[in-house]
């Protein structure tokens, strides 16, 4: 058995998510089903840096799986690829060491976001950007981004149907870039909760808007509320850009 | 009864082309559609500057229509967006002269083509540009397009199937554009026959490639037969970027 670190991209748009669920499509069962052509229907497992959502893309997503077939790391991405639907692209599979983990050994991940602002609709970047018509103030917003940064417990900033119990984690870096129509967000951590790149941006953007102030962050992140905090951002804004190990 | 001049941007993944066909999902159906419920069920017939194919896009169609309806031209845009689908985005609503003619009255037409030159595949731009992956030499390209420009028979560059008599077009402007991993074809002329645009950019493609020489355009020109051309390019690459009227 060989274990392999393998990184994939996708467009979320057309899956109910990563993870298997009997019924839906999604991107663990899309990949699972072409290792099992590949395996002579033989079961292989995957296992991800983490889930996405509904609609959430990935730039860099990883996974990690075994294999006892003899393929070179080159043709393994050919291999793969031959077997997957188009919304799925496999951008490289390399040899790693058989403790080697995919969730366990991520030390870090960096997720964008991308609002499109413009008074006018877009049909296509419908499913790619978030678009939002209010005028922002972004200046604030990134006043707002540098409460944020640093190890606090993201309670507040956390989907109320998590049930993990240790909400602590360090946002190493909350950069937000303005290029022409598009406003995008880059969010660096350790670790991101269910849910919170999306409330850190809804919560941002309610800043910006002017409907909340910079400095109502500290009182958010300690009141370990969920209910503090801004909308959740549209899921379609979303991409897992890369796992960091 | 008022005539409307109204522009229209599409995104053609989900549509089998522009024209109404039976038991298809169409754009003209769509907003015949939305018309008819303004219009409490009665029809209200669009005409448009061309037919677009399946899978091909616009970012500024135009279409006529006349109505009884009192409606200020914004309020027009959002009658009609809220009866459409988001693939389908009225840009804007003009009142126009009742003899204003969509097809007839345009003289002239603006077809973009994107070409995403890169080896990796992407999962987000697959019905949005065409994936290139063969090196291409640009300088040849641009001295084939230029021995395409002026008033032409293109006989040699409209689909077989086409019933058009007169195939004598003039094309004002070709122009390729690099931006990063982008290839940008822009074509201005006073009218494209049928795959016309496609047929060019796949014979630039093949020049760009190394397969044909820029030498030979006069001869495809002069043979008026559709064989003497290249490939038709994928209807995903191709947008209707503007009509002048």
């Amino acid at each position: 058995m060989q274990r392999y670190k393998c990184t994939v991209c996708y467009d979320g748009t057309l899956f109910s998510g990563y993870q298997v669920q009997p019924g839906k499509r999604t991107v663990q069962s899309e990949i699972e089903a072409a290792l099992k052509r590949l395996h002579k229907g033989n079961d292989v497992k995957i296992t991800a840096s983490g889930r996405t959502d509904a609609g959430v893309h990935a730039k860099g997503q990883v996974i990690h799986f075994d294999s006892s077939l003899f393929i070179p790391e080159d043709s393994w991405v050919k291999a793969l690829q031959a077997n997957l639907p188009d919304d799925i692209v496999i951008r490289r599979v390399e040899r790693a060491e058989s403790d080697f983990h995919a969730r366990f050994d991520a030390v870090g991940k960096e997720y964008r976001y991308f609002v499109r602002l413009a008074q006018e609709k877009d049909p296509f970047t419908r499913h790619y950007q978030f678009h939002f018509t209010y005028p922002l103030n972004v200046e604030r917003m990134r006043e707002t981004a540098s409460y944020l940064i640093g190890t606090h417990d993201f309670t507040s900033f956390c989907s109320a149907k998590s049930e993990v119990v240790d909400r602590v984690r360090t946002i190493s870096e909350i950069e937000l870039i303005e290029e022409e129509e598009l406003l995008l967000f880059r969010f660096s951590g350790n670790g991101f909760l269910y849910n919170m790149v999306r409330i850190l941006t809804g919560t941002l953007l309610e800043v910006g808007r002017g409907l909340r102030n910079p400095e109502e962050i500290p009182q958010i992140l300690n009141g370990k509320d969920r209910q503090l905090a801004g909308k959740t951002a549209p899921a379609h804004g979303l991409y897992l850009w890369k796992v960091f190990y």
